[in-house]
């Protein structure tokens, strides 16, 4: 029996990098949050402290700058492809790489000028191996609220159930979505912003008997309509609007006042997958 | 000598109100945060724990809901009023109250339909006396930012200086804006859009030697386009974008990759307002 | 009629710092966030960019750092106090300086090794103009429970009012309170540590009827024992501990089992002062 | 070609649940945020919204609290351990249960009051199924600091590697850890007690050349010491802290002064094992 070194990685978190493109007076602005996580041949530094298989994290922050500057930046998953592999390529003794990027959105208010839009955060994880190279793309923070056409009955009663059964009830969630691709090339604009309306949309229109139908319905939808996508993971949160007992004040509540609450909440998960595709080929939720 | 009480207030925080109005099929939604301090003859529950005056906090909430239905929700000037003024009228021990509101704005997906958009909060303070009343609105969370037609140079030389001085950089800020309002009516909703586009306005066309000047020319602004308001305050955190040393890579960086810092921040604040109106009936900072 | 610039401050906020001291093997460590504001002739600046009174918050955020390795850091009061003291000295257009700090603990665990500590953060707000110096200590983040020997009944009961009243219940706060000082010279450590042990042993002690009541107490414990203390302020949210009704699962509920609540929450603010001190030079609350 | 439900849980997350235990007039606290989530035989809900396989979370929420009472509430894992069999045991349809809870420390000032630690918060994650139990017990939220025997050089040069070698710096990290038990029983108070010390000793104890040295370390003491442990897997934050240039201010700068960084930080992770033990049952890092 011996106490050994398991499964490890490492990389700097969190380069917070702001790139400007200027078109003569016209300024584009791209706002990323870049993490990079290298694995391979560490066992010397865990062991011993010997650092020469260990690229200081400092040089990853100072990559993603540099590139910045030298191939431009322009979609989130692009950019992380091209940092993942570098990694890969460059250093001798990492095996993998996996690049994270959350997108900030701005809109515009003039040539030079701009405005945080802050209803989502577009997200790109990619893994980048000798052998494989996976993109998951993604969306956090998309809160939704469908005010009716959300029932919930029928369900196991036992002697710790009181919930009463409902025909009418608020649906909201914040949507927290990644979808895997087939391949490593795609326009990942129109991919990602096609995913985006149909994930929105199968909320909007599913007349939902469960939150587990409704997450189904946005991942099929995203499936049925993106054919470069092999499956979507959905985290979808109860968030619970409670209708406000009024009659102490001689009042009725036809499921107009309700208090939104903070916790507990229900929390939601599933994955959507097409039944022919090949397996992935790195974990893609951590 | 004696240890005595001084002034106080005491009330329910955050109530969360998600009101529904029903129109048909087509609903409406109304987000908002409550908050209600009262203040009065309050100090036989300090002195001796004799409650006799004191409404308890949790009538207070029940108020913002059976409220919400009542009257509904539509402006949270308006609502925050009926609420103060109750207050006042119905307690005969308390003097003052103060409701504040904070308004999550949500974009129409469908009939039934809504998106979280996040991109500010919309705010307001009521402060209601038996003589008084004031009303002061305003934003947070607004993130503005321009890519250049900013400089800063000029400034003071201490021995602590080492800032260069440059005549191109990036002025980013999230605003957070008070106004108060010379009447107790106006067309809160108009009023409100008017004062954040004048404001947002003056940010973007301002050629900026310091973000002081774009502070004035933002209140400016705002007065100039709404005679309704007395007086502006704002609170503008300089959110420095640092330029990226890339000459250790044989780079050159004109203005184009930047770290997005977190702290320090610079922190300007001020308050613009007219001459010649009536100075506040109560503190609206806090 | 004219739009008029008035009160404003700027400075650099959030400056972290944490300072080892070196004796021998043994070290030291002080870990503070420090926020600089200054005001005084400015209107050049804000009216037409010229920034010749405008010593850079960059300069401010560097006198930090060189004043930590010049004089070393100890007590926060005494720290603030020296950059205040020096923006007023050096910088002829500065009439007044505010120095805020907040200190965060770490305890011991070797000679050169540390746990942070996290239960509150020491915090003091210095103001210094030409004629006056203003201490300021306080603490947030200290959040205390007694799990009985709290009641509350007697209340006024409106026809919003339902909540029952009660001999038996949870009292819970976050304690964010502020002291001023009546001079600028004290042991800053020993007057810190016995205000707090004098208003966590009012808590403690006080059988209390209504929050309010509990927090004259905690006022007044601080300011019977402390005479170099002029006046208290607390904010104190009653954090609600909502007992839950056991009665569907057959089980009674003696006030054992609980949901701690998130919002909303009580919120109840109070001043403890002395009747014969002079006033404050300038406000402590922002 | 088909689009199918793939994995797929649901439950309740973060029940705030304050238990107070009553012993004549000296009380006890417990306090416990509490996060359940189920798995099975759910197709059913997903594909047509027929939920008469799903408890709802309202009823897992219920059972939470009811426990609580019925059982009363010590060791985070025994608690986690009844209400994961529990959900098994009596819901047909669910093949596995998983409980989370995040345990926070008071400290006692008085039989009946306490003060919120704050410091860490004890986690554990068990997960049920028809044929196996596994427990994870962990720790977040643990900021540790040496001030001195750290080092870092002997790493890889790229072309974007500016990082200084160093044989003096400060070495701090917020400790998030879990580690997995060989069985279901265990003294899990002095289980957790003996990791915590093992893991905080070898942090203050090793000279480190390299966090990860440092991790390995931390894992290999807290195997050692603890025979009833698997394995543990550590996620350790580089918190970083840059040394002041002072030297435009003709000052020297002997590793005493440093800027506290926010972001980017480097991110170390890494699992440490016994070679001859089973593998997990269930996924443990999620």
């Amino acid at each position: 029996m011996a106490i050994v070194l398991g499964p490890n990685r490492y990389g700097k978190a969190e380069t917070r990098l702001v790139r400007v493109h200027r078109d003569g007076d016209t300024h584009g602005l791209v706002d990323f949050n870049v993490s990079v996580a290298l694995s391979g041949d560490l066992a010397a530094t865990h062991l011993t402290g010997d650092n020469s298989h260990v690229l200081p994290t400092d040089s990853m922050k100072n990559t993603v700058y540099a590139f910045a500057k030298q191939h431009g930046v322009a979609e989130p998953e692009t950019f992380a492809l091209l940092l993942a592999r570098h990694f890969v390529e460059t250093q001798d003794h990492v095996d993998s790489a996996r690049v994270t990027v959350e997108s900030f959105a701005w809109d515009r208010l003039g040539p030079h000028s701009f405005q945080r839009r802050g209803d989502h955060t577009r997200t790109t994880v990619v893994t980048v191996t000798r052998e494989t190279t996976q993109v998951v793309s993604g969306v956090t923070g998309l809160v939704l609220m469908n005010t009716t056409a959300s029932e919930f009955h029928g369900f196991v009663k036992d002697r710790y159930t009181t919930l009463p059964e409902t025909t009418e009830r608020i649906l909201a969630t914040a949507v927290d979505a990644k979808w895997r691709h087939l391949s490593d090339t795609a326009d990942w604009d129109k991919s990602f912003q096609g995913a985006l309306d149909a994930m929105t949309n199968a909320f909007v229109n599913t007349y939902s008997l469960s939150l587990q139908q409704t997450l189904l319905s946005m991942g099929t939808s995203v499936l049925s309509s993106r054919p470069e996508l092999a499956e979507v993971r959905l985290a979808l949160p109860n968030k619970h609007h409670y209708l406000v007992d009024l009659s102490p004040f001689g009042l009725a509540n036809d499921n107009e006042v309700f208090i939104a609450g903070d916790r507990p909440y229900g929390l939601i998960e599933g994955t959507v997958t097409r039944d022919d595709v090949p397996p992935a080929s790195a974990e893609w939720y951590l």
